[in-house]
């Protein structure tokens, strides 16, 4: 007996990562108690980035401008290429204000369980910026997450680099900070301990 | 660095009920990457739902219609009208399938710390409905929260309707079914033993 506009709305509202079935019918009530200031402007909202975000050809982020705005910055450092998965862990970087380089957004893992091959990913480009004589690249910082995927697709990448003369590298493994060794699993606390550096 | 259009489309579905800032980015990554699929069809689907969408000026239900579909069902049991406290309680009883005659939205519950008196809810509607010579209506189910708010809710407007000649009823308290004993609460036990019924 709920109505089909309603329906509508919550099914495709429960299609979003992080939204059930039921957080749907909550966020769609909230909705519908405040039209004039949520509903409405967030559909235009939806409707203006849908029209005005678009991939960067150059690094796979999404921005208002092509190239975007990183690769438009001649602030930062042209020698430092960071490699991500996607545009989540861009994000995420940029957030911690601990990188000044440029990225490389690979859209995703090599993966054999989902039929991910080399040629879904954003990779002839990462070999062209990377190598390519007059690109300034020194070094290429591989941030991929630490699972087996992640990790997989590193390894590929540096094979597919080695011998073009450029510096790679990947994050380090540790310790989170603010984290407890109780609650560490044993491979961060080998690889912690492995790394370990004079204190 | 994220663009503007993006980061307000962040706030604003952070603003949704069950997404904090962290699920409303990847929400936005998701909707990216599915333009044409979702993002477009949802925002059409919320200016469509606040344009149709609308009170039921006799129970508080949402609808596309006024009076809803529900009030406007003949089939249904006028004699019968449940009251509860918003419209995910009246959908949870539909999806039920376990009632078939007419509801009350109250739009909430008394609350002495949210500062809720009874003008804030749909209650005059209430007692105008229940109690009006033609209404038909023979029995009031205050289907409300077991909460402290819910309880004194349902106790004040079994106050209001005392001597009106409506039967009054709530829903029974008791085990949930495919609950375990060993993890109910005290007060669910005891109202549980309480109403125990031959075998």
């Amino acid at each position: 007996m709920i109505a089909g506009d309603l329906e509508r709305l919550i099914q495709l509202l429960a299609r979003l990562p992080g939204l059930g079935p039921r957080s749907a019918r909550r966020a769609v009530l909230h909705l519908m108690q405040k039209r004039e200031a949520l509903m409405l402007p967030l559909a235009a909202a939806m409707v203006r980035a849908a029209e005005s975000v678009t991939l960067c050809t150059t690094c796979g982020n999404l921005d208002t401008r092509n190239p975007c705005g990183i690769c438009q910055d001649v602030t930062r450092d042209a020698k430092l290429l960071c490699v991500v998965e996607d545009v989540a862990d861009l994000w995420a970087l940029e957030r911690s204000g601990a990188f000044k380089g440029r990225y490389h957004v690979l859209g995703g893992t090599l993966s054999a369980i989902d039929g991910r091959g080399p040629e879904q990913l954003n990779l002839g480009g990462l070999a062209a910026r990377a190598t390519t004589a007059p690109s300034g690249v020194e070094e290429v910082i591989l941030a991929l997450s630490a699972t087996v995927d992640g990790q997989t697709t590193a390894h590929y990448i540096s094979e597919r680099l080695a011998g073009s003369g450029v510096k790679i590298s990947r994050l380090a493994h540790g310790v989170p900070v603010g984290g407890e060794l109780d609650y560490l699993d044993d491979g961060t606390l080998t690889a912690a301990l492995k790394a370990r550096r004079p204190a």
